[in-house]
């Protein structure tokens, strides 16, 4: 049998012993399973952007992979514990809309369950860190086998988050949110080419750039289209409308970040 | 037989080429381990920091697993390299303390070797990495099933960090050391639960507040019993006593970092 | 059968999801290999360091490894993609210079053959992250035995990054490139040993310090060998020139940064 992958997307950050904690648990739990870190450096407590890069990172991972993911501020409240079936992949999470965009990318039909089954979790879990108490031992037990109706009932009200969607005001304009900005400052906006076939049927290229655009950014296939030092737009590789500047940052030109909801005018 | 995992922590940092040379020794030294990182991201030469993140994750691994970690200011001198059994686990260190708060933690009777088989090293080990040529040859050996006792004789004398534990002033006040601060702002105190129990027998809370707080410290179970912005006290997930601030930061608000030696007054 | 490492080296930093990515698809394309990350920390676009860090690590891991290296600043432009064989270890990478140091440090002969066959690339890749869908993909079909000359042709002019050997002054001064500074402020300059023997035969040091040192800097074998402070001179253990200083830093020292070019005058 093909080895189980896990993988794990969190805010703990690589300088503590958090994710090492989370890691010996899953390895304790699942010797057989490979480990794949997607990344401990989302911002602490940035729920949008791990519910971005998880749905960005995970459908890259074979089928039956399940996605270990911890961006939880609510910790040691009542927040209920998830876990969901998606596109193929396995999803354990704090219901705090962290799956959100990792639903919606998977397209089809998706099952999100509330974990229930005391048993799964450690002896003694401790309030503060659900991750290695909780998380990690249902997603261990999922990879070795558990059937994700034995984690606990169906959960259809679980959150999703708001303001990851285009927005079409009565004006014409079209708000988008800024779902992240990458290492280089290109900026993945919440438009995804559904929702542009969608608005502008029959367009490959959405009609519109940024309101605050210093003049009309050209549509691209890709950077090196585009003129040094120009804004453009394209598809990113996400699958997101992207903002990019050929050797240059966009979000810095556009002077955005995360979370912002940013009007986009007809060209 | 199960995969023996290797686990590393070192304040390599990510960006420069030693976590990458480590672990091809490891790789071609134990083709068949499990390499799994705790952190390369612990503070350059801060040993006390390593020593609190690899007690804090080591145990969480499954039994014997072998521990690597480097933090090595004196690699170089004469300094003596360490293997130590404890809690069923395996450890690899420079004699520098690094092993001190993981010795404790494990509990029980703690073996140390110091390593004098030559023959394990690379055949010319550099003299200043032997993160690469040396610890990681012996961690590979362990991981292949070399015995303890192969590795050299034992080495009672091994270096304790000082500094880690609770002291008691005549004046009734409890001086405890900052362990770690994590990303969130968290402060983990040199107090365990075990010295707490000693001090206070029969008390699950220890009845004592940080003497620079403004105004007593609630002690709750989690951050959710306190209240938003308050500093409040807690045994953290690691078994230690943490100050925290609920949606906030406790590092700042009480103004310490690690290192530093906090007097607490009785409540 | 010994299972085959992947290992990756990309300046895709850690906090988005395109490190992710690629792991996914190393995974699902080589469901038996071993991943290993080396870094995914270099500085964006940042060839050079790229190269050093490849160059440096790359050695250490197994025979028969396959090196994923992508730092592609020409992403979406025509830049070629490459597979090298030196060594006994397997590379994959843009063509942009990236591979110039592993190939010299490899010392025997190196064959680099460019990507050709379209058919090992994702269906439609993207095209601005050939990382994603190019490069993982081939360097997923070489761990699975795929014979490097399936890949494609022979490309003898493949592009060599300029700059990163010494120049010997008619003055008789060396200039000397900085090619690295790690973490802890040491700074690794473009003259190997073989270079050194070449230049200096029968010399074990180099008789040379940096013309802007306060004063001559010893020649030590490792830093336990120089004061306090002082600015030293070692074989780094990349086997590069190492300037130090002894619990200090050599980089603000020397007032160097990677890039740099040094020159260096006679003892």
């Amino acid at each position: 049998m093909r080895r189980r992958v896990i993988t794990l997307l969190t805010d703990f950050g690589r300088e503590g012993p958090y994710a090492g904690e989370v890691a010996g648990v899953l390895l304790s739990r699942a010797p057989e399973a490979t480990l794949c870190e997607i990344s401990h450096e989302v911002a602490a407590h940035d729920v949008r952007e791990g519910a971005f890069v998880l749905a960005a990172a995970a459908f890259s991972f074979p089928r039956g992979t399940v996605h270990l993911a911890v961006v939880d501020p609510g910790v040691g409240t009542a927040r209920r514990a998830l876990a969901m079936a998606a596109g193929g992949h396995l999803f354990v999470a704090p219901d705090n809309g962290l799956l959100t965009l990792a639903a919606r990318r998977a397209g089809g039909p998706v099952e999100v369950r509330e974990v229930a089954a005391a048993a799964l979790a450690a002896p003694r879990p401790h309030p503060t860190f659900h991750g290695r108490d909780l998380f990690a031992p249902v997603a261990a037990a999922l990879a070795c086998g558990l059937p994700l109706e034995d984690v606990g009932p169906p959960c259809p009200d679980w959150i999703r988050l708001p303001g990851c969607e285009p927005e079409e005001r009565p004006d014409g304009r079209l708000v988008l949110p800024v779902l992240h900005v990458d290492r280089f400052g290109n900026v993945a906006f919440g438009l995804t080419r559904a929702d542009a076939a969608r608005i502008w049927p029959g367009l490959f290229s959405p009609p519109i750039h940024p309101e605050s655009a210093d003049g009309p950014a050209p549509f691209v296939r890709t950077y090196g289209e585009a003129a040094r030092g120009q804004l453009c737009l394209l598809w990113g590789s996400s699958g997101y409308l992207e903002a990019a500047v050929r050797e240059g940052r966009a979000d810095t030109r556009l002077g955005v970040r995360p979370g912002d909801r940013v009007p986009f005018i007809r060209r």
